[in-house]
């Protein structure tokens, strides 16, 4: 089904934009975090590929713990479980990639996500940001289900041109070339009432 | 074969709603704890999706455990085993995780299940609870069972308008949008005679 | 081949009463116990199904050890070896369950096996006994190899109807509903002497 | 190729008979021990049943340590290695048991195989010995290897009816019901001066 | 995409040359370095003999760390994380071995690696460098990448006559024979500003 | 490509001959050992036969530590990494039992191979050395690499005598029985100064 933005109220859910058979698509990253010994756990009906974007999310944030301010043992000391519904649709590929190291940084500083925003890209274990297909389709996608403003690789901004000024209007974009920069933009330094963490 | 209804008096024994080939179906869910170390166990001939649904489950109740009383570390303490009979029959999709999760809760929280309650719904792990399908197929199963009240997701109240006023005479519908909803109308206070925990 | 009825001076062997593509046959389940950590090994050419009947046995009396008289962490300090001779046959199904929980009870507990007894039906992880298929052709062959009594579940008691009654002449009959009703028809009060336990 | 029997000077190497698709043939079993925790390696191209043997050789004997005059604690505190010679055939079923039996027995006890013995049956979790098929095959195969005695199971002994008396002529036949019936005529009272024991 | 040789800011990031059905390309190789017990994790969508690339550029490094002037308990304090962007393609082969232990190699060391070089070679456990094919297509690849040195196997060299002179013309060959020979060529003794390491 | 014998200036490094769809060939096994839980780890895209030859090899030295005047405890306290370029090709088959025993063997007791030395065989868990095929090419093969001396198992004896004279003119043979005759002709006493072993 056609699914609406959700709005920011949890810490470690993050939109994300999919390219399926059937078009572009919104989907959710959600994280949770429980006490353990630094296990990540993956649901979702998920493919390789998008196995390896949380493996290397989760990989990336523990190497830079220091730039998001957190102490470097809370990666050992907290499993990760990354959900991405809805579990009867496979999906795969790396395009989530900031969509899931937004969703694991934002479980573990429990820093808003910016309101009504989405995107789309594959991560790099160095932090790079690659451009991913689908572009059309995802954009269409996201103004459909009300999103305004959207990251993109900077690889990825000549797949604007290819789009209609109409079905850009009033989508505000970000061209990103590192997960830093995904991160500066996505969290906002505001705490989120409702942690993602168990303990 | 058909089954019926068939009380209330196990805790983590939760009545679910399948929608297969020959037309919809009462399962149910059962859920028994031994002391360990927090391992899940799933049995019944279920295919991937529906072992997410479960993994979903636990992990929600993980990081919920507080709403539900319970200490944190409990789930810590405790091997979780969910079953669906029947054993010959393969078993797959994400509309039991409303069940599974009101099972492994009221095996860990003693409190008795509802009466002549039934459910269906997918759950994802911040807790919201999504729509399924076969939603008119399941609804005479669970009449046909002597099913009372039945819980679906928010998002599935449209499906009712397709069936036939004379098949919906006599249940009561709970419609939710999070699990915590679920199991709010699920859960009684009183505790059973009989917990589902070994020592 | 054919196989006849072997008494019951062992502990932990128990006659099953399987269906295959050439009609119905008896088949022993074997259960050997020997000190370690609570370990479940299954051997015998076993499906998954039937893999999980044992493993939904083990757990049942893990979380009943008090009504059987046996120390709870038993099953914690011992490992269990489950087998179904015979090994060049593939088997499966989920019907072997109540042998497979008797002849582990009967392991732990030392408890004879009643002799001339034979038994099919699934079981529940919360105790119940499920009807199974192939009943006629289980109990040619129950007679055949020179079995007096039968336990079925309650369920399948109509399956008897359709069976002509000079087959069922000689042949007594025990339904039953739960899995204790098994265990206290299928285990007598005297002990073995040559308990399934290695030190 | 087609081997010849190898004398008894190590402990743990034991004949067999294995009835293929150009006729029987007779084959090592060999097993080695080391310093560990009681882990089972199985090498020599085996099928899933074939190791299933080697799996309830080891659980029958861990149970059995007394009547071997074994200190039970040995089976935890050795690893078993058990190899068939030659690895570019594959080899399965369940006829391989007693010989196995024979071989880990041997290598724990030291004592030496019986001189020109070869043996062929299935074994059970309480050490039965079953019937095998191809027994024509393997007693021409036998004889042809400089074998003189052989094992079978008591209820193989009907299958030397259809054998000529002159193949049979100078060939000692022991047909035994239990594995410690097999034992009993394999080991002898003397140890080899190999151990087949790494400290 | 057609890559762009990307500097060499960053420790543990390496340039190799790829061979594909459609020409030559460049890839990435990156590792990252978290405190652990030495575990290695392989993210890239790569193929079994890539894998065991990553493993004996792993493995030759622990043999050789006094080389390298490491302390040789490092490897067993930090898990080596390996990656190959871009997720979505399949890779496999043995010709990364030497792009894989110079990215490891790097990170360990925090030595820069040389500026615009690319290689390609596949490495043994004792510390050789093989000859690996599409040596053309693959030269081509770097020149286009602004590529300007490249280290191969001294046994590619012949390869090189094959080529036009033009296509190598501004390009610098290092053929070589061993690892340390690649690793004394691409590992500069200035220290990288970001360390691939976590703590 | 055709492979030239390489000298033995390196312990752990041994030559094996190989027979393909396109003839013999000489192949090398490599062995390097590290500071570990005595753990085997097989890489060079081998096959399920050719990973048990590396398993009985290590399995034999284990429990013939004494003999080559190795302390015990020592294959606890190393793990063992065995390679065989080149990774591109599938190798498989028992016949490098005889290279890998000696290979593993060289590394532990840093002692030198034999120059010029090139070997094929089987090897069984309790040190015998079994005939293998393709013995007249791989001679071809080990002539034309530059080798002098080969190891054959001395049921492969028969083989030569269907190769002309002239192929094998200035080879030596060394017709062997066991692991423990190969070992003496292929380890000489002279100490490698490059041991395979990592502190
Ligand atoms: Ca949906
Ligand atoms: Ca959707
Ligand atoms: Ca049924
Ligand atoms: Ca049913
Ligand atoms: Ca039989
Ligand atoms: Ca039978
Ligand atoms: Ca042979
Ligand atoms: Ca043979
Ligand atoms: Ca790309
Ligand atoms: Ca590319
Ligand atoms: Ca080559
Ligand atoms: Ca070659």
């Amino acid at each position: 089904t056609k699914e609406k933005y959700q709005g920011n109220e949890f810490a470690g859910v993050v939109t994300g934009l999919a390219w399926t058979a059937v078009g572009g698509e919104i989907l959710f990253v959600e994280t949770s975090l429980s006490k353990g010994k630094g296990a990540l756990t993956l649901t979702g009906n998920l493919g390789d590929v998008m196995k390896e974007s949380a493996m290397l999310a989760h990989e990336y944030l523990k190497s830079h713990a220091e730039q998001l301010d957190l102490a470097p043992e809370v990666f050992a000391d907290w499993n990760v479980h990354v959900h991405v519904p809805e579990g009867a649709i496979p999906k795969d590929g790396p395009s989530a990639g900031v969509t899931m190291v937004t969703s694991i940084a934002s479980a573990f500083t429990h820093r808003k996500v910016k309101k009504n925003l989405a995107m789309t890209g594959e991560i790099t274990l160095r932090g790079k940001v690659l451009p991913v297909g689908g572009i059309k389709e995802k954009i269409l996608a996201a103004k459909r289900a009300g999103i305004t403003e959207i990251i993109l690789s900077a690889e990825n901004q000549k797949n604007l041109e290819e789009i209609k000024e109409e079905y850009i209007k009033g989508l505000q974009f970000h061209f990103v070339n590192t997960v830093m920069d995904v991160l500066d933009i996505a969290l906002l330094n505001t705490k989120v009432k409702k942690p993602a963490k168990s303990v």
